[in-house]
């Protein structure tokens, strides 16, 4: 079941109906002319209890949504990009999802919520626990360190009761949600050598935004087996904190991102060596299942002739698809988790989070089949 | 059934909701495990007023949907593949979307129809209206030759009216509703020379299903532009079949596809030359808008940036994109329509077909934006 | 300088080594960072005849030439980008390829020419013969009308003996030549109706050069059918004055180009109806291979299993892949050229036409297959 | 290069030119109708001292090659597709490139090596030194145990100077190739703990051969991120065994390959840690420096702006680029080799292992930059 009542219903909010159908809240999305935005805004803008009220652009502040959105042509019709204003959001909003680069959000947020806003961040700006730890990966200071306790990590499976009351939350990024899904179980139950992690990533090109560069000109970027960020990338640093919660001390991971033929997708491959080298799949399959089993958006993949995750089978959806191997004959294990970067890994996730904050069912929105072939 | 109350009912405003909250139609699916056939299940798993009671598939027959269509993991989880039956379709459905090769659906739509069955027939074998001309273009002799006349074609921009009350309804190709939709208001207006209309079409691999042979192998056809069937494509039959009525005249069409380096999407490129070699695109343009304007799916594209239609914005979605340009200094004018093969040019188009006989909302289960970038 | 000798003389077995072992050119290339100055520099890298000397870009001045072409590593590795200058390239060069955008061009090749430099022009300044048709087409004055006359239009196929004798050949568009090599022999012969002649051209990402644009962002390109430019496309300018030439009559064009999803390549699709309509295949066919037979670069297609041409087939070569099909219900005929844009569309036919201008073997540095699967 | 004569005389200028100039060897190929057979072809085609004189394919015997090589019109013209036959590749040939599926090779091999022709075997067969891990990984019993010695493992960049006298040369698989020339130096050097690599292998989907298959379809191979093999790839073996011989002791090496959005391409990412954590990046590169620095085929990548290997940058030739990261924060270190998996990881060393055999100059008909953008 996707939602007690439709969307037109509390649009037009001219039929009365049981106290359920006119829960709608007003929504702001700032940051709205990239791939992120145009991805919470084609969610929004068939999500049953929401009503899209802002959404902001520098770039495109006056024009329709067409004007860089040409796919939502017809949707979300009498809404134009406006500048960012904390007046007007808090105006006009209920909740705001603020999609900025890091170091804007950390601005922003504040004066956002102290005013009561709800806030679901979709930067990387209060993810991090720690302020050195912030300042060391992002080399700049935290400008609202007092906030860092008050966010929660937006990744509701391992979060969903602490997100459910929060008021700040803070959605991991794509690289890090991949890497921990296809990590938490084995973490969790003991089973991998936490000294030798290596996760290594594959990414699509609209996980690089839609700023054109040469490296995303379509003659370069298409084809590629591309390395990046060879020797540390940011989004190690949630990784890391968030495994060493689970984990109970510190963890290191080894983490190398790759740019790959592919326009949405990351898939995160964690090689890892076992503390009990004669495991087995099933054993491992065990672990897995039993954390995951009632995840709404976690599927485990397992058996011929679709053996492992592929991002291709979630996108345009909120799926993380997580599966596993077992070499006995090494005494290693790989994990992974398939998912589509724009959704679970950035505006569907962030949808999740609202969902759950605001006490919606939390599949709300979300709940259809990823598309293939695509 | 996904949602308590359906959409029409808030848009109408008129229907009672307990006489109708109920209302949900048991749907088959004949060839459910090909690429039109999983779009069909896809779109059917959230729709509002159906319940998929049977998906059929020779090679599949005994098991889960899941062992050819990994992307619906955690839908339909009830149902199974099952081999084609008349009994079971006639005892467990209200209606039968046929989706077989041509020359299968002949033999089987007709015992299911003679049961009271509804079928909306993907094939080509119930599009032509002419026996002879069937003949010709598929080289069989048609089986079922008394329910020519019963047969509506399936495109709603040209015959809603007759489809409402049709209990068979023959889709459209895919070729043939992008070559179409670009054509009919230009036609239908008298605006082009009708003796010389040549339409470059352009798909993606999806089209070509889901069997794989040397053509579609990735390294083969990626990066292709390569044109096939140039001397005559079957779908010309369709085209130059409603073109001509349109126009109360033969018409002849030259239609040469071409496959280019995407999965999914057909775009219909009609160069033509104009009666009138001095109207301009804004008097293109107000004929276009007036035939389509009030169409749910169909989207008219008109300035910058994305000034001509592209599939690439229309994927995932039931959305046909049309637009055109003129040249005075030539006479000339060439009119687009963009689809993903699969929704407007295959499933999307069987549903909205399935919607307008059975009374919802003719969008229901099909309103939401294109996925985008993709 | 690779070797000594060119291939010619090894196969032939027929010219007496010592004459033609010393025979080499210093070429330099105004606007090498680009991809056809790239693919100017793959070509000439083991061109047996040839020394680069000077390869100019603005941007990458003082550099080498890997800070923007990283295939190039280990090659020309002496050389470094330097600033474009009249002195230096007289200095150090017998002739020179000049691949500026248009309108650069027409001011630096008149200086280069008048020094005696042989100039092979990659730009659009010199390929057409009337300064009233540059100036509408290209909304800008002439600077060099004197130089139209003198510049020979640097299609082989049509001008082989004028190249021979030339100091300065202005290379056909990507789009042109394509269109022009489909369409030659059928204009030449009388096969077609000359009002009716609408070309569809499909083309890779890399025609749109080396700048990063939204249009060209990986995300925004990949997987596009694309039209652009569709009212009048700059290159119908040079297909209208060639085939006009060969028809003897004015000739118009319908063409519009369409981006797909490719990285190389360009396929003219030539829709045309035929004077005489019974005309059948086979007949066209001896009219095609007639006119091309003899052509070093020009293959011509017929014939299953890959019965007609695709650009995919040529990429990384100077061939010109050319078919057609017939049909004469329609009473029309459909011409196909397929060629890599870069190569007989750019880079491979500006050095075809060195290759003819200073007495070398048409083939020198361009006899290998093209790359498959790619 | 294009020439009779071999790039390395001229450059040397120590050996006289008539007496090599008519230097040709009569090459033969079995299993000539696939890509690396193609491949093959494409090379031999213009390599200046081998006339191709069999090509075999039990599908195409008695077709010319243009039946399932296109890009090959043109080419080796009087060449048709002939059965397998010892008689006539013994009175035809010097060399035998054998290019069959593992277990083939083994049977054919010893005919061919007992008549005194040199074998350049592509296959699997004669790879391991031991029959027991042949046995293993393969799940056959090796036919012809006695040629495990006799034969050399291809690859120049260990074994030089025993493929110079070698009559049976056993080529890597792509995915070795690219996990030993990232890896050699580093465990030669000591740097890495020989207990924790991991290796993550990306390839294109040229790798899986010509036969069509639904993992190669290309809507289902489009855009994967597909891990495949991922408890235990048969390519181990040799990584393990080559590996060991440097390292003086066992090592296991965790290896998985994805299929990912290319047509070419293969990339290693070996994950490691470091012996000395402090090690620098500017110590590795030395290392590495030192040991491929002479190598013709081996291009050491370093310093922005395309910083890390990718194979799109090697597409079409036979270079390996090898790269690497250090984060000493973690003590790890990265190592990538970047090939074109049907040059530097088939054919293309095929030829280069040819070439050392035959005492031709090593890059004779392998020595042109990459094609690029491609």
């Amino acid at each position: 079941m996707n939602c007690l009542v439709c969307y037109r219903l509390y649009t037009t909010v001219k039929i009365r109906l049981p106290a359920v159908c006119s829960m709608t809240v007003r929504v702001g999305v700032v940051g709205a002319s990239g791939y992120t935005g145009g991805e919470l805004l084609r969610i929004l803008s068939t999500h049953p209890h929401v009503e899209v009220t802002v959404a902001t652009s520098r770039e495109y502040a006056g024009k329709p949504l067409t004007a860089i959105h040409p796919h939502l042509r017809g949707f979300l019709t009498g809404l134009k990009f406006s500048e960012v204003s904390v007046d007007l959001l808090t105006s006009k909003c209920d909740l705001v999802f603020v999609n900025t680069p890091h170091g804007v959000s950390m601005t922003l947020t504040p004066e956002l919520f102290k005013t009561g806003l709800k806030v679901v961040d979709l930067s990387a700006d209060f993810r991090l626990k720690e302020v050195e730890v912030f300042r060391k990966w992002y080399e700049v200071e935290h400008k609202a360190p007092e906030l860092l306790d008050r966010a929660v990590y937006g990744l509701p499976e391992l979060y969903r009761e602490s997100i459910r009351g929060a008021s700040l939350v803070a959605c991991p990024g794509c690289n890090s949600t991949a890497a921990l899904l296809s990590l938490i179980p084995a973490v969790a139950a003991g089973l991998i050598d936490l000294d030798h992690i290596a996760v290594d990533v594959k990414v699509g090109s609209s996980e690089a935004g839609i700023k054109p560069s040469l490296g995303t000109h379509h003659p370069e970027r298409a084809n590629v087996m591309r390395p990046y960020e060879a020797d540390g990338h940011r989004h190690v640093a949630e990784v890391e904190q968030e495994l060493s919660k689970i984990a109970g001390r510190g963890v290191k991971v080894a983490l190398v991102p790759h740019a790959v033929g592919a326009v949405r997708g990351a898939l995160a491959t964690s090689h890892t060596w076992m503390v009990d080298k004669s495991l087995d799949e099933t054993s491992v399959w065990k672990i897995y299942a039993q954390r995951y089993g009632k995840e709404p958006f976690v599927r485990i993949v397992r058996g011929a002739p679709f053996r492992y995750p592929d991002p291709k089978y979630v996108i345009g959806s909120n799926y993380a698809d997580v599966g596993f191997a077992v070499e006995n004959r090494v005494g290693r294990a790989v994990f992974f988790a398939a998912i589509d970067n724009l959704m679970k890994g950035a505006a569907g996730q962030a949808v999740q989070c609202m969902n759950i904050m605001l006490g919606f069912d939390e599949t709300s929105g979300l709940r259809y089949p990823p598309l293939r072939p695509a």
